[in-house]
């Protein structure tokens, strides 16, 4: 297979104070497959445990499932100030986890995970979700928010193709 | 000393995006004592290379001076969403590099933090710092970082006092 290289396995997040999203995609070549994905429950105990529940849980997923870099959805948070900075600290420890394990981490904004995935900017989240079903050919329904975060693993998946096919232009 | 037992260690932290305060202090019975104090620089590079700043360097402070447990100050903000998030993202770093350290995190708003050191909620930073220097017998300058964080470490050890003292009167 020309090109391909070893397996790369990417980890897409989707964080949220209540529950964080995870999903895993191995990439060799231009195949695409799909590993796991799950949701992550912070519970309803003290706000510092919630966001350790976060950090450990995506711990364990690197460690079961060793992937060498992550993808993270930027935000835009158009509600209120404390809504953005409890979403704020769920992404910060969602963001140490990868980086504490060694990954690097990417992110992507909700319109370049729309485009990469539909191709255009202001789809809508059920065609998202339906976009990543078909990629990864997955049968059973997926989480919404274990579906966000398999697009955003994709969505660098894409975009990584894309920068390396310009780099073989030059 | 009557009621006292070993020396505890206190980690107190003002988390921020660009810049993150720590501050250290001993205590033991009634005696609380300076330990160390300082200011992580989060840098300039991509966001989550800042957060992974932040979270290695209280992870390096804790593994250096063996805090027990840390204090963190609860944030009101009172600026946009943008801001908010941000602020957000450094204090889930704070709080996951303590967390992961086995410390326990305990939360004050910026009024206990006030009411505790200066005895008035709406007291003004100036006053806070002054106190700050006068309970550790601080000599030099301290920075404003530092200081905050030194605050809500002391706060912690107030309010455990006080829980103790009730605790004793029951």
């Amino acid at each position: 297979m020309p090109g391909a290289g070893a397996e790369r396995r990417v980890l897409g997040i989707d964080p949220g104070s209540v529950r964080t999203g995870f999903g895993i995609i191995a990439v060799e070549g231009s195949q695409t497959r799909y590993i796991a994905s799950g949701v992550i429950q912070a519970g309803t105990g003290a706000f510092a445990e919630r966001l350790h529940i976060i950090f450990r849980g995506l711990a364990e997923v690197i460690a079961e499932h060793a992937p060498g870099e992550s993808a993270v959805e930027e935000v835009f948070v158009n509600r209120n100030v404390q809504s953005a900075l409890k979403l704020g600290q769920a992404r910060g420890a969602a963001i140490c986890a990868c980086a504490s394990a060694g990954l690097a981490v990417h992110e992507y904004s909700a319109r370049a995970v729309k485009q990469a995935l539909v191709g255009r900017g202001g789809a809508d989240k059920d065609q998202v979700g339906y976009m990543v079903r078909a990629i990864l050919a997955l049968k059973g329904a997926v989480r919404e928010d274990a579906a966000d975060a398999l697009a955003v693993a994709l969505t660098h998946v894409q975009q990584d193709r894309f920068s390396a096919r310009l780099a073989g232009q030059r």
